[in-house]
């Protein structure tokens, strides 16, 4: 790997990320203080599924000022700016790509699993990832070719990420699946999700056709902190469609560094799997595509047949699946 | 309220329960970290979805033998002891009803929301609830009369429940629900939940007819902590059929005390509707009845709007269910 920035220099932006997180983590807490303490009101972006709020608009604020402070030759995307009409392509430059809330739902209803989303874009490749869990004080983060980890409570001490030694994975009836409901269930794009759903939960030998009777579903409600626990081995496969690359750009970086898989639409998986090309390449294409498919690590020790397993599990699952356009 | 036992008695027996989901849980650690070191054996209960491990077992061993060795008069009722055909009848005596793993799918990929479920039924009726959530380090207790709380890294000091006080809920629109996909998805089964999850979730103005559009949907796999996620007020409905008495019935009560609704299956819930009848009384009948709805405090300061708040989301949630026998 050989990029246009030093090794200092990575180093740098790597260690100011992290210490970022933490503290647009705590105006998150503060911000859900508020919030609980006087009921302060909320936007509507696009319908009740998808709020925005007063601290999703303030954490991007500060994250921003932070950064162009610190890093002024540096640009800038964030959900919060997008949403304001801000122009947004990845460029020459050292990129940061941030969600302010992920998890901007759970935010609202003080259910925990709620996060910021930093990821650094160098030479057009997700380079750094950095997702911060303030209400669980869990911090993931990852560098192309460094490896990613976890601290949290439970883990006081960074620990490398898979969490535990990959176990097989031989079909998705033995895989604890993610995916998420999203915010766009008009009749047409709800008739594919739940096709999908059904084919990937549904008992072969209970009559469903096809079925697929994945071990156990969830939906935690934060992309972000779910390619984090695909990345740590809690979750075997998350898939969506429809999220940004905010949402998934730290995400991209911490899950590949701790040997999952990240493919975009079902055309690029299946092509990736057809011409043998490495899943590590995430392109700008892939990145801003808004469908995204993740699988762990299955096998530790050998490369080569952690891929072929890897694209077992993506071509059952794409088996099931029935895209939309998001 | 009068039980048949004394007050100090109800102390004596509420503290041991929280003593004992904390040694519980440093024993479910300990599975934990020996599963992922040694990959050792799991056996099948039922199909993949429905795990039991050697920790289970051993964990409700250890509650047993501590809870008889304190209490030898109690009687006691485990999701173990049941699979392996003990009888299990509510008698006149103090009632232990103990699932030692809920999340076992959880538990068994790491996914971290697992905890011990410890419920305490006298004179037939769910008394005391404990929760313990070991990797989460994450504590709900109740009694009834004297409130829930939890403890947490990001609550060091018990927090009475609900968290925060409650915001209006006029519509299931609102509403950030939790079902689960259970481990029966055989199709006659597996259509009726797929109807029933695209009216709670589909969107009107889409064209899903009868759509309510709830704002997200959560599936974090764990009955219990389901029943304290309502509790805390981060949840705002959940429902599940399928679960079995040692799943609920320490949430019954943590839920209760923190004003929510629990009731039963559809025509339970009808029928308080229609009688006026009160909430908070689970007969054995709805707690072994393995249909479940609770839903959040609504109103913090006035219990008789709050009642009528809560008859309102369940009256038109049930306009979204099609139920099946477990």
């Amino acid at each position: 790997m050989s990029l246009s920035i030093s090794e200092t220099e990575l180093q740098e932006i790597y260690t100011f990320a992290i210490e970022l997180s933490r503290k647009a983590g705590r105006a998150i807490v503060e911000g859900s203080s508020r919030r609980f303490a006087s009921s302060a009101g909320f936007d509507q972006k696009k319908n009740t599924a998808d709020l925005v709020t007063e601290t999703d608009q303030a954490v991007e604020a500060l994250v921003k000022r932070e950064i162009s402070t610190k890093f002024p030759d540096h640009d800038f995307i964030g959900e919060e700016s997008w949403a304001a009409g801000e122009e947004n392509v990845i460029g020459e430059k050292v990129t940061w790509i941030v969600d302010p809330i992920d998890g901007t739902t759970n935010f609202v209803h003080g259910f925990p699993f709620t996060c910021i989303s930093i990821g650094i874009v160098v030479d057009r490749k997700p380079t750094i990832g950095v997702v911060y869990a303030p209400f669980m004080d869990t911090l993931y983060h990852g560098c192309l070719g460094k490896g990613s980890f976890l601290s949290s409570p439970h883990h006081p001490t960074p620990q490398r990420l898979p969490l535990a030694s990959p176990q097989p994975l031989g079909s998705l009836n033995q895989a604890l699946v993610a995916f998420e409901w999203g915010s766009d269930r008009r009749s047409e794009i709800l008739s594919k999700k739940l096709s999908s759903f059904s084919k990937i939960t549904g008992d072969p030998e209970g009559g469903v056709v096809g079925g697929k009777f994945a071990q156990g579903v969830r939906s935690i409600g934060s992309a972000a902190l779910n390619f984090c626990s695909v990345a740590s081995g809690s979750l075997d496969l998350y898939w969506e469609i429809g999220c940004w690359a905010w949402d998934v750009c730290a995400g991209v970086v911490i899950a590949q560094e701790a040997g999952a898989a990240v493919v975009g639409s079902q055309k690029h998986a299946t092509d990736v799997i057809a011409k043998g090309d490495d899943f590590n390449v995430v392109t700008e294409q892939v990145l801003t595509g808004r469908k995204y498919v993740v699988v762990r690590a299955i096998d530790g020790n050998d490369e080569g047949k952690n891929r072929e397993a890897q694209k077992h599990i993506l071509t059952e699952f794409y088996g099931c699946v029935d895209e939309w356009e998001p």
